[in-house]
């Protein structure tokens, strides 16, 4: 069984409803996110577990866990990101450690999602690809259809790092371009309707398969005993919803045990529709009207998966912590200076939460927490 | 022994003289490099495969072939970089891969020498740290300095790309700037004898150190069957002089065996001193007058360890390509276009190094390639 995939189907988040799993799908009947299930047992994880170390560090070491069909897929090096532990900026007898996304193909952690979405549009017949996007995941995609050698286009805001444009059209990718945040991107998508598959997060069940590979990895990396904290940059929030099934997926492999992490989810003072959603108790969170961070990845005033995301809190007893704009910049500074690490934005919004965090007594002695620097500043320049 | 470390001592690298491990050292008596010499055995081999799977995807995985004293270096996550196959750029019939080093902290291969030179500047008592670089070396060193909490000072030449010198500056560093390459930017450093130790390359025993787990992860992820090539582009060389290095440590334990990869010397016309040295059949290579090349990491007109890249060369019945300027740009663009790879210009001349000796018949059908690109494009951003 080992070196095959464990999947079995695709099932609606919300009514559970199953699908057919290799077939072309993006939203459930509902209208809400799909996801993967997967056939697994404890006679499974003993198995995987004794396979992955003599595996290459790449998110593809975990592959009965990943929904790809074929055996050679497009990759480019993607996952296998270091931790890396903080010396000065946690406090005594607090273990915290970044969790380095800048390093993947593409400079973000967009690449874990979008390597697994391209290679299942590749492998499932699109004729090309396309997304709305704050940046990252367009340069992602550009990357993973350049490589998949797949027709490629991206919509982003017009404020969008010029770095990001040129390197997407570098890649071969259409750059399209328009007012407003990456929902309006999606609707200028959505006009072209010439068949090109749309790669919208959670609009098809893949990209959080590949984003679940950092729970995947956390989890190995820290020898199969989960951390209490993981603080996450919240835009889409792939991340989360892909932690939180990962978690349950190595449960029932048997490969961990015990209390979850707490998610911590980061947004922007300017932008925080999960923040206040989660202070307010409720199961949905509206969108943010007039979104305001020059956090890129944070200006996502909608997220599909929110009840998802809200529902990982909650199980979690996490948190949700909204940062300040002028508060960024100095902190990136800060992290160069007295780590030696050079953040973009998300990840020093995510080092803010963990002092907030750690002064409000939330995070308490002991306590072991990864914080989630998920892009290279470099994709950040004008 | 394993959890140890073999270093046992230094030695000249041109007259075998031996010298004590654990004090400040630089050149030999002779005015050579110094090399650490490891005790080295099968049996040492054998426990060494056995535990190496299960340790994290860093350099630090080979710690017991590294000259550390310190159980905790400081870490960024150096190292464990993939191996990503060429899909279109590479012709049937020749496996060819890219050996991807833009993702180690700093963004270039320069993090593995300079971490561990730092890690030994920081154990052996050290004031500070400062270097001569053409840009890389110099991110990479304030960037290990910063982590380590040591005082560092960085010399480029002024045309160095302004981000290098921002983020240098960003990291704590101080930055002096000179005309002319990096041979006058360590002059410049030589004036100022506060103390400061100097990590030039080749200069100290360490950067050597740290370069030669390219060749030990290599060996690593071919599964201890070494590929048939290996293209470097060669500024100061420490990569080909560590990698050697390297092989030769991994068959005394008993891990490889046969024919040596072959080494490809890759340089620019504008600046081929190694290159040149080689078609003389010279044992040494004179220094480049008049060094013309906008690739910042190859414009290096004296190499300290000449001797050593030219006997690697020989040894391993390599070769050395000299590439023009004109081709590097459009290798970039064809190599984001038809492979989504974001190579930077050091990388580029390699992949044009591949084409040339493919033409010319060097590397024949069947051969296993590595092509190393070195530095993400970021750093070279004006």
């Amino acid at each position: 069984m080992i070196g095959q995939r464990w999947a079995r189907s695709l099932v609606c988040s919300l009514t559970g409803e199953e699908s057919p799993l290799d077939e072309p799908a993006f939203l459930s009947a509902t209208g809400r996110p799909l996801l993967v299930t997967y056939d697994l047992d404890p006679e499974r994880g003993e198995e995987l577990k004794r396979v992955l170390p003599l595996r290459p560090w790449t998110l593809w070491r975990y592959r009965e866990l990943l929904p790809t069909r074929d055996p050679d897929p497009v990759s480019l090096g993607e996952g296998g990101t270091p931790i890396v532990p903080l010396r000065r900026l946690a406090p005594p007898g607090i273990h915290a450690w970044i969790k380095e996304e800048g390093g993947n193909p593409s400079g973000s952690f967009k690449a874990r999602g979008l390597s697994l979405a391209v290679n299942r549009a590749r492998e499932l017949g699109a004729p090309g690809v396309q997304l709305p996007s704050a940046g990252n995941a367009a340069l992602a995609l550009a990357t993973y259809a350049s490589a998949a050698g797949l027709v490629c286009r991206v919509a982003m805001p017009e404020d969008t790092p010029a770095t990001v444009m040129d390197r997407c059209r570098l890649l071969g990718a259409e750059v399209l371009t328009c007012e407003g945040t990456l929902v309006e991107a999606g609707k200028l998508l959505a006009e072209r309707d010439d068949g090109l598959w749309t790669l919208a997060t959670l609009k098809e069940p893949y990209r959080v398969e590949g984003k679940k590979t950092m729970g995947l990895e956390i989890a190995e990396q820290f020898g199969w005993q989960l951390p209490d904290w993981i603080l996450y940059p919240t835009g889409g929030g792939t991340g989360i919803v892909g932690m939180h099934k990962a978690f349950d997926e190595l449960e029932r492999l048997g490969l961990v045990s015990g209390p979850r992490p707490k998610f911590g989810v980061v947004q922007m003072e300017g932008c925080a529709p999960i923040v206040k959603a989660f202070e307010d108790g409720a199961e949905e969170a509206p969108p943010w009207i007039d979104p305001q961070t020059r956090v890129w990845g944070l200006r996502v005033p909608q997220a599909i998966g929110d009840f998802l995301i809200l529902r990982a809190l909650r199980e979690t007893d996490g948190a949700a912590v909204a940062i300040a704009e002028q508060d960024v910049e100095p902190m990136m500074k800060r992290a160069a200076l007295e780590e030696g690490l050079f953040i973009g934005p998300e990840g020093a919004a995510s080092m803010l939460a963990f002092e907030r965090l750690v002064r409000s007594g939330r995070i308490t002695e002991g306590e072991r927490v990864v914080i989630f620097q998920t892009g290279h500043p470099s994709n950040y320049e004008e």
